[in-house]
C-alpha cells in the first residue's frame, strides 16, 4: 500500500533527528525512557488501523491529558462553566510560566494547554472524591482512546507529586485570586494522575480519530464530543497545543495536535484519521523531535494541513 | 436566495452589537468614522459576489496591511529571509507590546501581525527607494484585492507618522537588536503607507477569495501565493491575525481572519470564498465588534468553521 | 520641651492625612482596626522615652517583623548562608509579586523586604520544631523590643495562614528552585506567626534604638546586631523598607525604616533613636499614611535625614 | 600620613580585582580604554587633596552625568516639575530596559539614575538651543567638579550617538505617553553629549566633595545644591546609583555613588570629602570592578558607612 510506505518513510525521516534531542530528566520515570524509540500510528475514522516503530511501547500521556480532560470538563459542567477559570489566548511563554498569572487580578490562566489552565480545567471533572474523579477520568480516557487497559503510572504520579513544586506555585497563585477553590493538593493530586496515565502511540491515534471523526467513537457511535466543544478543543490544539512552537508547528504540519513530555503527540486530521507518534527525546521546546519531523513529512506527502 | 438571506441576516445580528463598540480615536482620520456604518461583503472562488450595508464606504487597512505585505514580502525574498527576522508564535500580549522585543537578545519579534513583526516584515517590500516599495506594496494590493483604484489616505499616512512614536520604540528597539538595518524611519513610513491604504468591505473580501483559491487570482489565474506560503499565511492569521482575542476567535469563527483598526476583518473559507466585514466600532481587543459578531453569525448558520 | 512639642505638632500634622487613607482587608483582624488610631513613640540612646497618641494600642508587626527576622538570621547564621538564598536589591514591583521569581533560574528572591525574600530569611531561624524556630523568634523580638510581654496574636495567625495563598505561590516557586527545601507548610507557619507578633509603638520604637546605638541593647548593653549586620539591615531599610514606595521616602524621611500593613513603621536616627509610629490606615502602597507623614514632620523640623 | 597610606593600600587592593572584569566595547572609544588604568582621588570639604594611579587620565562621565544633569534640572526648575516627568523608585532591572516604561500608562521612567529617567530629567536643562542647554550643562560640570578645562569628547558624542538605537526606543517610548515633548533627537543629542564630557577621576572627588559639603563649592562658597535637592541626590545615589548592584553597593560601601560605563564612580562622605575613584575595566553590572573595591577597602578602613 503507498500509505504504509509514506508512513514508513516517515519514521525513517523522523529518525534522522532523533540524536539532536534529549529525553526529559526532571523525573526518573521519564529519564529512563530509551531516546531512540520511534513509532507513528493511525486510525482512520474507518477504523483502518496502521502502527510502525515503538508502537507497543506505554508512556506516560503528560500534556496530552490535557485535551482529554478538556474535553470530560467541557462534556461534563458545559463551556461556561469551564471558561469561567481559564481564558481561550496563547502566551507566548514556556507551559510553566506563572508571569501572565500576575497580570490578570484574578489569576485566571490564559488557555488549557499550559499547566496552570490544566489544572483550573481538571477541577471541573465531577466525582464526591479524588479517586472517584480520577476514575472518571480514567474510564473517559479508556472510551476515547479505545483500549480498556489504559491504566495509571503510579511511580510518575508520585515522582510528578514529589516535585512538582511548580505547579503547586502555579496553583496556589490561582487560588489566591479564586479560580481554585477547596483543597490545591487534592486539585494536583488528580493533575499529577492524569498526566500519568500510560497509553501507547496506538492509544492517543484512536482519541486524534475520535476527533476527527466530529467528535463520533468510530466503533461504538457514540458521540463523545458534542460538536461546539469540538471546535474549541480542535481549535486551542492549533493555537496553543504545542508549547510555545504551536505557531511554527501550525505553518510546518497545519494540524490540531497536541504534545505531551512523555514523547507523545496526538494529531487530528479532521474527515480522515487520528495520527499519533512518540519519541521520548525532545527538543528545546518540549515537543517529540522525531515526532515533529514525522508529522511535517506526512503533511507534506499527504498534503493533510488545514491551512 | 438562502444565502444572500442570511448574510442580511448576519448584518442585522452584528449591528445589535454596536453600541458596545467605540471608534479608534488616536487618530483625527479614523475618529471620523461613523460608528454606525456596517457591512458584510463575500466573493466566491468562483467570482459570486455579494455585498450588504455600507459596502461600499473606503477605510484604511490599518493591521490588514500585515497580511498583503507578508504575502508580497514572502514573494519577494522567500521565507527563510522573512523569518530570519520575525517568528511566528503568537505572543499573548497586545499588539503595541515592546516587553517581548526585550526578552530576546536579537530583539526579534514574535510573528508577522504585531506591529513590531509587521515592520520587520516590511523591510523586505523590494524597490530602490520608499516611493517604488510604497508603489509595488500598492500595485500587489491592487492586484490581490481586484481593484485598480485602491490609493492611499495620505492624511492617514500623515497621522500616523505624526502619532507613530510607540511604533519608533518598537522599531528603535529592533534596530538596536540588528533587526532593523537603515533609516527606521524610512521603513517607518513605509508601514505607516501601507496601513493608509484606503479598501472597501469588497476589496477585502476579494483578498479573502484569493486565500480562498489556493493563492489563485480567481479571474486572472494568476498564482499570487505560492502553496507554503499560503500554509504560512492562513495558519499565522488563525493564531495570531485577531490580536489577543485570536484564541476565542478560533473557537467562534474559526477562519483564518485579519482585523484592523479601521474597523475591517478579512477571513477565508478555503475553496469557497472570502469575507469581508467592515465596522468601525470596535471592542476592547481593537476588533471590529460588529463584524466579529456578524462572522460568529456566518459561521455557525454556514457551518464555516476548520475546527 | 521643644522636642515633646515637635512630637505632638507631629501628631496632628498626621492626623490631617488620614482620612486619605484605609485600612488593610485581607483578614478580618486587621479590618477591625481603627483607621483614626495614630501614635508616635520614640526611644532614644539614652534612654530617654517619648510616646504621643494611641501608643499602648497593639497591633501585629507584619512586614516588620522581616528586619527583626533578618537580624535572628544574620547572627545565627551568618551573612554568607542567609544571602545564599536571598539577594540584596530592590524590585521596583509590589512587595508580594511573583514575576522577578521567574526570571532567576534558581528563582531567589531580590531582598529580605519582600514576601519572597522574608520567607526564605525566616528559614534561618534556628530551632529543632516550628515551635522552638518560633519561640526563638518571639524571644529575640522581646529583648530587642525592650518588652517581655510581647506575644503572639494567634487569630491573625490563623487568619493569615487561611488566606495565605499567594505567599504560598512564592514559597513553592522557590521551593521549585531549590531556595527552600523542607516542608513549605512549616516555613509559612513560621513566617505566618512572626508577622502575627503583636506590639506596640513603643515596642518598635525600641527595636529602632537598637539599631540607632549600633546594634546594642540601650538598658543591658548587649550587642544585638555585630556592626556589619547593621550595616546590611539598615541599609536594606533605606533601599527596600517602605515597599515601593522606598525611594520617596528616602528623600522625604531619610531614615532606614519599615512599614508593615498593620499600620507600624519603625525609624532609625543613627546614634540618636529610635522612632516608633502606628496608624492603621494605609496608602496605596501599604504604608500607614498618616504614619508616613509623621516622620516627614519629623525628619524635616528635627532635621533628621541622613542625606 | 596615615591616610594617604590607607589610599595606597585601596589602589593595590583593588588592583587585584581588575583582570576579573571588561573594558565596555559597545562604542569604540570606550574600548580604547586600558584595563588595568585604575585610579583613586579625594577632596575634603576643606580642600585638603589626594590623588593615586592614573589621576590625570581623561575618561567619559557617562552615567555620572545623570548626577550633575539632575542637580542642574532641579536647581534649574524645581522639584515638581522634574518629578512629574521621573519617578523615585528603583526598578531591579538593567539600567536601559524598557519593561518598566510598558506598565505605566503614561510611559513616566522609575528613576533618574536609568537611561530613561536621565533622557527625561535633561529635558530640564534650560536653554533656547541645543548649543546653549549643552553649554549650560558643560559650564555647570565645570563649575561643580572645580575645573574650568572640561570639555566634550565629540568622538564619543558620535558614537553614541550613532549607536544609540536602545536609548531612542526608550525615548520614543516616553514620547508616546507624554514624558517627552518636541524633538527627541535632540532631547538625545543632548543627552549623548552629556554622556560624553571628559573628565578626570580628580573632577569627580570636586563633585562628591561638593555633595559633601552640604551642596556649597568649597572654594567659592557658592550653594550649586540646595539642601532639599541634595537630600534628593544623595538618596537616589543610595537607592539606584550603582545600577542593579544598588543594594549590595549600599550594605559593602554605604555611600551615595554614581558609576559610569567609562569607569568612573563618584561617592559621597556627607561632610567629610567627596571621593573619586577610575579604572575601565567593568563587573557585569557595569560598575568599575577595581573601583568598587577600592571604595569597599575605604569604607571598611576609614569606617565611612552611613549605615
Amino acid at each position: 500500500m503507498e500509505l504504509e510506505q509514506t508512513f514508513t518513510q516517515a519514521l525513517e525521516y523522523g529518525r534522522q533527528y532523533i540524536s539532536g534531542g534529549q529525553v526529559a530528566t526532571y523525573i526518573p520515570e521519564l529519564a529512563k525512557a530509551d531516546p531512540n524509540w520511534l513509532a507513528v500510528c493511525a486510525v482512520t475514522t474507518d477504523l483502518q488501523s496502521y502502527a510502525y516503530g515503538n508502537a507497543g511501547q506505554k508512556f506516560t500521556l503528560q500534556s496530552i491529558a490535557k485535551v482529554i480532560s478538556l474535553i470530560l470538563a467541557l462534556e461534563s459542567v458545559g463551556e461556561d462553566v469551564v471558561f469561567s477559570k481559564v481564558g481561550m489566548e496563547p502566551t507566548g511563554d514556556p507551559f510553566n510560566s506563572i508571569v501572565k498569572l500576575e497580570k490578570v487580578s484574578t489569576h485566571t490562566p490564559y488557555n488549557p494547554m499550559i499547566n496552570a489552565g490544566a489544572i483550573s480545567v481538571a477541577t471541573n471533572i465531577p466525582g464526591a472524591t479524588l479517586e472517584q474523579r480520577f476514575d472518571n477520568f480514567l474510564q473517559f480516557t479508556r472510551k476515547i482512546c479505545g483500549n480498556e487497559d489504559i491504566s495509571l503510572s503510579f511511580e510518575t504520579y508520585l515522582s510528578e507529586k514529589r516535585t512538582g513544586d511548580r505547579n503547586r506555585a502555579l496553583a496556589y497563585m490561582m487560588k489566591s485570586g479564586g479560580v481554585l477553590t477547596g483543597s490545591v493538593e487534592e486539585h494536583l493530586d488528580l493533575y499529577f494522575m492524569i498526566c500519568s496515565v500510560l497509553a501507547t502511540c496506538r492509544d492517543i491515534a484512536f482519541l486524534g480519530a475520535v476527533l476527527a471523526n466530529n467528535g463520533i467513537h468510530p466503533q461504538t457511535g457514540e458521540q463523545l464530543v458534542s460538536p461546539r466543544h469540538l471546535k474549541i478543543v480542535r481549535s486551542l490544539m492549533v493555537t496553543c497545543g504545542m508549547y510555545d512552537a504551536s505557531g511554527y508547528f501550525a505553518t510546518m504540519v497545519g494540524l490540531p495536535s497536541k504534545s505531551g513530555v512523555g514523547g507523545g503527540i496526538v494529531s487530528v486530521v479532521p474527515n480522515v484519521m487520528g495520527i499519533g507518534v512518540f519519541g521520548p527525546a525532545l527538543d528545546e521546546r518540549g515537543n517529540s523531535i522525531g515526532g515533529v519531523k514525522i508529522l511535517e513529512y506526512l503533511s507534506e506527502q499527504l498534503n493533510l494541513s488545514m491551512f
